[in-house]
Order: C-alpha cells, then structure tokens, then sequence
C-alpha cells in the first residue's frame, strides 16, 4: 500500500491484524513525530508500542530482546500482530522480533524512511547484527502488509532522502533502463519531495526487487544483482569506519565504480554518473588507499568463503554477476579517490 | 533413517552435507559417548564442535549465543551445516541457531534419546526458553535428513527411556489403535532395548507426528491433537516445579487424567491406565491440591489469551480438542493425586 496521507488519515490498519492486540515498535526520533498518529490508523485493537534507541549502532541482540521480552510483558500471542514503524533497524529487529516469538507472530511494516521503503521492506530480511558482520543473524519472514506513507519522507533528513534515492537509482540500473530514463527526466521532482513522484518510483522499486526476489527467494543466485554497487560501498563503508558515509553514498559511488569495471558504453557511465550527481549523490570513492579498499572486498570474500563476485552492467537496465573481472582495472578504478 | 549401528557405522552422513563444513552441536554427557563416532560418518568434510552443558536449564539465549559465535569462529557460511547430536534441548538449541546464522543454514538432526527421536526430531519446531515461558523464542525450520540409531538408547538412563515412551504411547491413543495394540503387545521388548520393536516404534511414531504435522504445520488446528495429555501435564511440571517430574512422566498421569475426562469407555481407560503402568510410567497426578493444578492449567490459558483447550478421546486412536469440559469432572480428576 502506498501513497499519502495515510499514516494518521483514513486507512484502516486493524483490517490488517488478525488478533485483539498489537505491538508497535518504533524508534526515539520517529515515534514523537508518528507514534500517535499511526495509533489512529489502528482502531479497535489493543496498542501497546516500545521505542528503541536510533541507530544501526542499536541492531543487536540485546535491542531483539528488549522487543521479546516487551512481547511477554503484554501477554502477547500467536495472533498478535508486531508492527515495525521506523527504518530498516526498525524494520529488521521488528520482523525477527515477530519471526521468533512464539515461532512467529503477525507482522506489519509501516516504513518511514525512502531506504527501507524501497530495500528492507520488500523480500523478507529479518535480522541484527553481529560483532563480526551485518545481519549475521536473522530469518526469513514476509510482512502481511507493508504500509508506505510518502507523507514521511518529508521529515526525513534530505541526506537520507538522497541516500534512498541511490538505492531507487540501482533498480533502474541493473533492471529496467526505462524506469532509469524517468529517474533522469523527474530527480528533480524527487528530490522537492513530489509525493506522486515519489510514490511512483517507490512502487517501480518496490515491483523490481520483488520480481527478482521472487525469481530466488534463498539467495542462490540471481538476487544477488540487487547487490550492485554493494561490493564497492561495503569496502568504503568498511574502510571508513560505518556510519561515516551512509550506505546508500557508498552505494552511489559503488555504482559509478562497477559501471566502469564492468566496460559498459561510455554513454551509458556518463548517463549513471550524471544521475547520481544530480542526486547529490558522491560519484567516486572518498581518499581511500586502493589498498586498502581491495584489502576490505577480500576480507569480505573470506567471510564468504568464496571469491569476490561482482554485479556488473551489459547496459543500463542489465546486470549480471560474475568472478571474471579485470584485476588492473579494478586496481585503477580503487585508486581513484586517491 | 532409522535403524542400528547407524552412528559410528558404515552411514555416510556426508552425503547429507552441502557444503564443505560443519558444525556438531553436542553436550557434555553426549559428547564423550558419540561425537568422535559420529565424526567418522562424516568423512571428507571439516567438522567442528562445540559442547554445551546439559539439562533444559541450558537452554537459553545465552547457550544460543554461544553456538552463534562458535558459527562466526569456524567462518561459516551458507553452506555450512549444523548437526545437532543429543536429545531435545540440543536439537531445539542447534536447530534456532541453523534457522538463524545468516538467516538459515545446513541442519541435520542426530537425536539420541527416545523423546527426542520421537517428537522433537519432526515437525521443525526449534527454539528457547525465555524466564517467563518454555519454547517462547524460535523458529519453524526443517532439518534435512534426520538420522536416529537405537543403539544410542542403551546408553540412555532407564528412566528417560520410559518417560520416552510416555510420547510413544501417546501417538497409538491419539491416531492408532492397531499402533496401540502392538505396544501392549511389544512393551516388554521396548523396555528391554529390543533395537528391531524400538526402530518399528519409532517409525510408527515419527510418521503418525509426521502425518498431523503435514496437515497443520503452523499449528492452528489439528497439530493440537499432539498435546494429548500435555495440558495436564504441564500442570504438573509447574506446579511441582520444572525438572521434579520428566516430561514424559508428567504427560504420561496427564494421558490418564484426559482419558477419563474425555468419558470413553471404561474398557479404554483401563487399557491405558495398564499400558501406561506396564512402561513403568505413574498413572496419576502426585500429591498436589486439586485448585493448584486448576490454578497452574488457567494460567497456561492466560498466556495463551484462550480458554483452556483439552484433547479429549472419542476411542483409543482417535483424539479431537475441545473447550466445552465437565468442570466438575475436571476438578475431581485434578484432586485424584491429593
């Protein structure tokens, strides 16, 4: 469901939850601004809501089970329903929360950020964080119904909302060259907030990474396109400590970075690289060693116990995964930040 | 796969394995009876350990979090397995941690008591307990082959071997009389260790959990069926206190109670009252006030938000569930231990 003036308006949620009572789990910043607002879209049932500290820093186990033991503290059941109101650590704690309780409860995502609108709320990934790596521990867990109010964004932090943005930008990279010729005519639009702009190019990122997951909901193999410019952004996120840059900057200039390595027409990188710095959106790798961001894609491979697989473009509109890459390419293309 | 010598024999559990490693997930009183056995059914590929302390006490988040880590140790990956090698507790333990690390990995089951063997082991269901409730936390995930050898029962205390076949028992009076008839004709053989009447008893039971299961695997219905005898028999273990009574034997008075509730014939009570002595299992509830147990059953309801569900008898191998009890009869039966 998505669209505006939903949170707080008219929609009826409680149609969406099956038992008597419900669970809202949110976070410190985005409770004061739609904790209230969202009870009114729930009618009719038991609300009960906690707030978890913001932050990736938050996405652990001892967070999963602040939200476990709140369920036990509400006498909650099989039918009740959890629903995650934030973003993705939102949304990640909040479904393994209701994946694990009981062996799995209801489950509502209620997104408020443009990158869990378009990325964790779709495909089922559940999970917190582990010292040794990101979303080591998790589930598989479907929401019911996945509500998106475009009416949320415009609280979010316009380094956010570009953040977003970049993940929206991949969907039309590596799956639908039409979709990215829109992107390119309405980033204005976009980025001034449109709601119809936005809502359409959430629905288009929404039904691009559902047709692939749904393609392969394990993971085995072509899932791992929505995974382009990641190999890239996760060695600078790495490299530069998390939290320094945003994920969806990384995967920005991730993006510009596989597009060369992949060899696509040189209108076709020009193309990806004028929309994304249109975006506001960085366009190469901070100063950064190439050292040391190849040093940080093998430590990757190793916990993989594979080698590095990168997404790659035959075009704009078309990836594929593949291990055979040019080493001094992908040397060159390292070192450009530096 | 259920037969002799399996462990240690000439079984190649490696063929079962996907990938390249695996981790057995065992306990101390296990370990030193089976895991190096066990290791050499799975030849040519890495296996790691990791021994947990014995005892439902044991199984926590914290005891979950130590084979999480131990996962992260080996570096494991997708295609890493987990074999857990012991009874309930460690396949309810090792089975969450498969279904969680990196949102589900390899899981086979090596069950090396009869309860585990006989219910534990099928239907999926894997977890921990949480302070305010047993199996609160977990998750639905299937191992992929389940590998049971009888001969691991000789080394099984006499009386976990009984309260094992308090389950077994359970099955022929809730799905099959035929099943039921050859118990009471074969009890002596399965409490002497016979390994060809204990693989027949298995089987028998692990398909009819297998048949229940296979209808209703989210457990809104007729899996309930299975909790014959369990809602007096978790009163019992309450009210006495966890540990004081197995499981086995608290559900075997609980088989009794439940029968003469259910109002079958006097003929069919007697049978398994008789059976259920013969297998060296107490036929009714110890000394404890009947408003106690009463107590013990409505606080069971309240967490469940529900009105108390009891599996009633039509007839030996057929049980249905029901709310609609005499009330009456239902104190008189709880008083019948004080």
């Amino acid at each position: 469901m998505i669209g505006s003036g939903l949170v707080g308006g008219e929609f009826d949620l409680s149609e969406y939850i099956v038992g008597d009572d419900c669970l809202v789990v949110t976070n410190d910043t985005v409770a004061p601004l739609y904790l209230d607002k969202l009870k009114s879209n729930i009618e009719g049932k038991t609300v009960a809501s906690i707030e978890l500290p913001d932050g990736e820093a938050y996405k652990t186990t001892d967070t999963l089970h602040t939200v476990l033991d709140k369920l036990v503290e509400i006498g909650a059941n099989r039918d009740t329903t959890v629903i995650a109101l934030g973003g993705g650590v939102v949304g990640d704690v909040a479904g393994f929360a209701a994946a694990s309780y009981m062996r799995g409860v209801g489950f509502v995502q209620v997104p408020t950020t443009l990158l869990a609108q378009v990325d964790s709320s779709v495909g089922g990934k559940t999970g917190i964080n582990h010292a040794q790596g990101k979303n080591l521990i998790g589930a598989f867990y479907q929401p019911g119904v996945v509500l998106i109010d475009t009416d949320t964004l415009r609280t979010l932090p316009d380094r956010e909302l570009k953040a977003g943005l970049a993940e929206v930008i991949k969907y039309g990279a590596i799956a639908d060259a039409e979709f990215f010729g829109w992107l390119e005519n309405n980033i204005d639009d976009l980025l001034n907030g449109d709601a119809a702009a936005l809502a359409f190019a959430i629905e288009r990122s929404c039904a691009i990474k559902a047709e692939v997951v749904a393609e392969d909901e394990r993971e085995s193999g072509r899932r791992a396109i929505l995974n382009y410019g990641h190999t890239f952004g996760h060695a600078i996120e790495n490299s530069l400590g998390y939290g320094e840059w945003l994920h969806g900057e990384a995967v920005a200039a991730g993006m510009v970075m596989a597009a060369r390595l992949s060899g696509i027409a040189a209108s076709d990188q020009d193309r990806l690289l004028a929309l994304i710095d249109k975006a506001g959106l960085p366009v190469a790798p901070p100063d950064i060693p190439a050292d040391v961001l190849l040093d940080a894609m093998s430590r990757d491979k190793k916990v993989q116990n594979k080698a590095v697989r990168f997404v790659l473009l035959k075009e704009l509109g078309n990836a594929y995964v593949s291990a055979d890459i040019d080493s001094g390419l992908l040397q060159e293309i390292c070192g450009a930040g530096s």
